[in-house]
């Protein structure tokens, strides 16, 4: 198959544009369900509504930490799953005769970090000009409901896919990957996968693992008037959070043994991204804990990289005085997962690049990136081309959060364009 | 006058003796409840309740900021002080023939910190060998439980103070010093105070005036792909700690202008007792803010230190790309407070080493400490001579802190000593 017909396509991108303010509407409904970890249940409720109203067929569950645990992509769960629940709507064909297709994508946010720095509410979503703001505008519900209105264009012309396709709306995609994790081990399988993740209408080439952990100091407090030097948990913490920075440097110098990460600048980062210690001003505080998150290089396994953090961390204590006495626990507390390589060569990728020449007008180009994926659980546990590809954004984890509208159009118009191809079409 | 009568002396020490198990199962009575800020007020109602069933002219009040605020020895609010209860007790004799007295001591408690540290739970007191534990044993439970029953111990002598005494238990010497500000804008005043700290048996000679501050550090975060070196405001806020280190160094290299702490290795303490930064591991932290307490000495007003800190701390964010950006906000959140000397050859002090002698039998011995006491509000604004002195403790502010038994039985007696001497006696 070397493409659609040039006239069904410029059909298909009307569609689109001609369905877009529509979409707008809907993702920023989506948008103002604040679905952080833990309360991620009522926009999922919402999802399912929404793909049941299409006649998908749909499957609702909660993750079941025990049927996940064993596998080998398992991130360790630290909170409580009662909300993380998994939404997936199954379209099938008359006739199976396209490739199957997952269309996936998380519907939890990140944290809004104090309200006072961003300009306005961050769920309650507003336009100005090309942008659409809010937390979670970009990251990633404009990418759901892109994968949506993908098929909705196609039903609006009378067709709908010629093969099998899920649309998958995940939890836990910023925190553990255990959702897509989840919906792997309940079976879903499709001959190729999209994720319509923000990155700046580019395809990811490869991605780094991550891991998370929580840095436990504990010491003997005292009252200030007796406080030594080293004594203070707080200060204590700092000093292992130099030498994790340390470790992020000898990690990056490793960059030129992995493909598609040897050019970049910077491949690792290691981040501290909360910090909480002590009760009381005069009192020399007895504990700090901190989180942490670092990149791997894919085809470093998870425990190897977690042995080094520990002996890190640990090699830093025995020469503190302080933390000498008691050292560190490291908590292992989310993400333990493993980067992915997408092959060169698939046909789901060339698919896409015809594709996406159409609806943007101009080449796909790749891309690497340092940042966590579920495209990991596909590709390395699901032996599926997974194609993480999206809209242009800012601010992702930050404040004032926004998504290109102009991109978003052309990234629906992408997929809608992917799934006549792949999957082809049949009349509805 | 040049002290008691021998046999006099002897009839209180042992009345104290004979009255100490029920003194320490008061003290453990008193530790049970959790005084912590916030808090007082029930410890508070058990010692008005206890003040008042021994025929103590009762005043119970809740300390009203706005007529503290203008007093020069205030130090700002940032709490709630619904619950900020002082209670005094007074005992007026029947004729006024000796010297007035205030009894002094402060019934909040530090935090515990992690109830894991603890061998047992902080506010459920326990006995071991000489020793008494528990959130509070030291500081300064076992002090207002013996100013009560040196009290205690004439009484069942069949005697009374010949002069007017003020039993005081106040809120708020942990924090800000308001408690005692409060008693003292009421209008208590006496020839003498006494405040019953834990300074093991030893009489404050001078003592540190002390700041808090909280230091907010804010930036604009991103996601942790996108980090560079220096946007972390956890980071950053390490940066500034270390500049306050450099100006606590600064600090203790001018002691020898201070008479008493000239000998002192180290009077000037600097403590970063608590911090909370962030909110998710994978966002680079756009805030970060830290508590802060540093020692100032006696003579040195509150407002010229503030300066210098507040000097320090933009001077260090200058210097740094990121938070020369959004230098960093410093709330005054507690102790503005002065440092006080306890000027030699007081009648007060020469009654008090009379009646340590005979307790402890040996000679009284001062001290010079870099903690806070409420003396400064007594001796700075009152007029008073204040004699801070009270038992041995170990771990205030810290995990299974514990005060000696013996010596709050030695200290219960130099006070009731003190009392003879200084008050003299009536009949009851």
């Amino acid at each position: 198959m070397s493409g659609l017909d040039e006239t069904l396509a410029g059909e298909i991108l009307a569609a689109v544009d001609g369905n877009f303010e529509a979409q707008i509407a809907f993702t920023q409904a989506l948008v103002r369900f604040p679905s952080l970890r833990g309360q991620e249940h009522t926009a999922q409720d919402f999802l399912h509504d929404e793909m049941s109203r299409r006649g998908l067929a749909m499957d609702r569950w909660t993750i079941d930490v025990a049927e996940i645990e064993p596998h080998p992509g398992f991130s360790p769960v630290k909170v409580d799953y009662a909300n993380a629940v998994n939404v997936v709507g199954t379209h099938r064909p008359r006739a199976e005769t396209g490739r199957s297709l997952i269309l996936n994508g998380h519907v939890d946010v990140v944290p809004t970090g104090p309200l006072d720095m961003w300009s306005r509410p961050p769920f309650e979503p507003w336009r100005e000009g090309d942008w659409l703001y809010g937390r979670g505008s970009g990251d990633m519900k404009a990418g759901i409901a892109a994968n949506l209105f993908a098929l909705d264009a196609l039903n609006s012309l009378g067709f709908r896919p010629a093969a099998r396709v899920h649309l998958q709306s995940v939890t836990e995609e910023e925190c553990t990957g255990n959702g897509a994790l989840s919906a792997l081990v309940r079976g879903y399988r499709a001959d190729a996968a999209i994720i319509t993740e923000p990155e700046d209408d580019r395809l990811v080439r490869a991605n780094a693992g991550v891991l998370w952990f929580r840095v436990h100091v504990r010491g003997a407090p005292v009252h200030v008037r007796a406080a030594g030097a080293g004594a203070n948990a707080i200060e204590a913490a700092y000093g292992l959070i130099q030498a994790l920075r340390r470790l992020e440097a000898e990690w990056n110098t490793r960059k030129s043994l992995y493909r598609h990460f040897e050019h970049l600048d910077h491949p690792i980062n290691f981040n501290v991204g909360k910090i909480a210690g002590g009760d009381w001003a005069s009192s020399v505080p007895a504990w700090c804990s901190f989180d942490c998150r670092i990149a791997i290089f894919p085809g470093v396994p998870a425990r190897r990289a977690a042995d080094e953090i520990e002996h890190c961390i640990r090699d830093a204590a025995r020469l503190d005085p302080f933390l000498a006495n008691a050292l560190p626990d490291i908590e292992w507390n989310g993400f333990f997962a493993e980067g992915y390589t997408l092959e060169e060569g698939s046909q789901a990728e060339a698919t896409l690049g015809r594709a996406h020449l159409r609806a943007h007008g101009g080449p796909l180009e790749s891309m690497v990136t340092p940042a966590y994926l579920d495209g990991r659980v596909f590709v390395l546990y699901g032996g599926m081309p997974c194609l993480v590809y999206g809209p242009v954004s800012q601010n992702i984890h930050g404040f004032d959060e926004r998504v290109s509208l102009a991109s978003v159009k052309r990234v629906t118009g992408t997929v809608a364009l992917f799934i006549a191809e792949w999957c082809g079409l049949e009349k509805a």
